[in-house]
């Protein structure tokens, strides 16, 4: 097993609740598995193969398509709430009964879901790139990252807009990026269809709602989590990583310099490396 | 005015609904001048010269005693509220009609309260060492800090393990500051009485009574607002700084490592940069 790698991994699948859903699961075993989820669109591929590869060093990782995006079959759910429970009966179609849980963007509200109705489920949580359900400034995205989002065939161009500062070290980590998560040839997933981006962003807007109230329900996310964000992501606000901080009531958080949404993927091997440490 | 320091300011008198308050105003004049506002029982002396003068350097200075504090004649306020309105008055008995504020601990809290009903009074908000109305963890200290911070005739020892880290770094540095802060012989402030000291306390308490609605305030402070606090402050605990920097929607936020309470007493010079350039 040690030789597989994110480029390598077999697509694998797991029935659950009519759904068939696309995982790949790899590194090293007899871990508490770390489950991924993925962005807004994303899918199997769309990790940093560096920064999976480096945490799968450690321990095994489940990465896994939404119901109704790319390999999955079912239909995307429009909101979080019922987001959250598919991938509680994925985990439990895996046999699962701990796990650690990165969520990444929209993954990360799904995260935040799961460990508030199946607190016995979440040993540890990662939080990357996410906010809370209501919190300010979480309603929609600014215009100009909306439009690179929904693009209907998202180019290497819109993610490197969304996904890194607009900066020129970033914008050139960026670069690096795309060469690392497009260099799989072999059995890649397909892509997304807009069926599935509508329904994410439904639930995406429903989430921002504006909500003073929801916000206590961090207060009720029991297991450590860790936050990481970069210094001014463009499309969900740095600020929320900070009331996240600040509201968890077991939380630590970690700002990367010069990032925007992705530094998972601007710095995978100190963000591979700041997750090891957490979980470990 | 330049000469004057924060060892040789004289102590000034003012008038305002009835009370007598004591001050010190000096510092590089013709700029936004900035009041300070003290800590549980601080008087006009509690502060480190070293930050004081550094802040001095660059803009001109205003430290007060609150009502029934020390020099300050009148009724020490049960809450916080009321003592927000005696701060105001005291602004505006010295004609002051833009003032930029700091608060630390205690004075945090009124900071908050005069930011919230005199917006165009307050230019820019530092808040140090200190936490919002309601949020989790702000309801009473840990027993220890209490007893400590509650002392009758508080000593050096006790402002060691209240401000200051329990390592050997942050206690070195907090040696130093003592040093400082009594260095001062003439026209010394008298220290605060029991009767105002219990007063506070109150103040403290009843602005922890947990209350997640009153979170919200923060979304209400609009001017630009730098927050301060220590890697681990044993008295209002870290985190709530980072949920002022997620609700307050023009925040920043910088922690000092290896500091506790008073991490603007353990880098004076550090901390009055960070400020100056805020102000600036």
């Amino acid at each position: 097993m040690a030789s597989v790698t994110h480029q390598t991994a077999l697509t694998q699948f797991v029935e659950a609740d009519g759904v068939r859903y696309a995982y790949r699961r790899f590194g090293a075993e007899g871990t508490v598995p770390l489950v991924m989820l993925q962005h807004f669109t994303g899918n199997l591929d769309n990790w940093d193969p560096a920064l999976v590869d480096a945490l799968a060093a450690e321990r095994e990782v489940v990465l896994v398509d939404y119901p109704g995006v790319s390999s999955s079959t079912g239909t995307a759910a429009t909101n979080v709430a019922q987001t959250a429970q598919q991938m509680i009966a994925f985990t439990t179609a895996l046999g699962l009964e701990q796990i650690d849980l990165l969520g990444f963007s929209i993954g990360g509200f799904v995260a935040q879901d799961m460990a508030l109705v199946r607190p016995r489920l979440i040993r540890r949580l990662v939080l990357a790139g996410t906010g809370p359900k209501g919190a300010p400034g979480m309603h929609s995205w600014r215009k100009d990252i909306e439009t690179h989002a929904r693009a209907e065939v998202p180019t290497g161009e819109d993610l490197l807009y969304i996904f890194f500062a607009h900066t020129e070290t970033s914008q050139a980590k960026g670069v690096e990026f795309l060469g690392r998560f497009l260099a799989r040839t072999e059995d890649r997933d397909v892509p997304s269809s807009l069926a599935s981006r509508n329904a994410q962003y439904d639930a995406v807007l429903e989430w921002g709602i504006p909500n003073h109230g929801a916000l206590q329900r961090l207060t009720g996310i029991r297991c450590p989590t860790l936050i990481v964000q970069g210094e001014d992501d463009l499309m969900i606000p740095t600020r929320v990583s900070h009331l996240m901080a600040g509201l968890i009531p077991d939380a630590q958080i970690r700002i990367y310099p010069d990032a925007a949404h992705a530094s998972l993927f601007q710095y995978p091997t100190e963000a591979a490396k700041d997750v090891n440490e957490f979980l470990g």
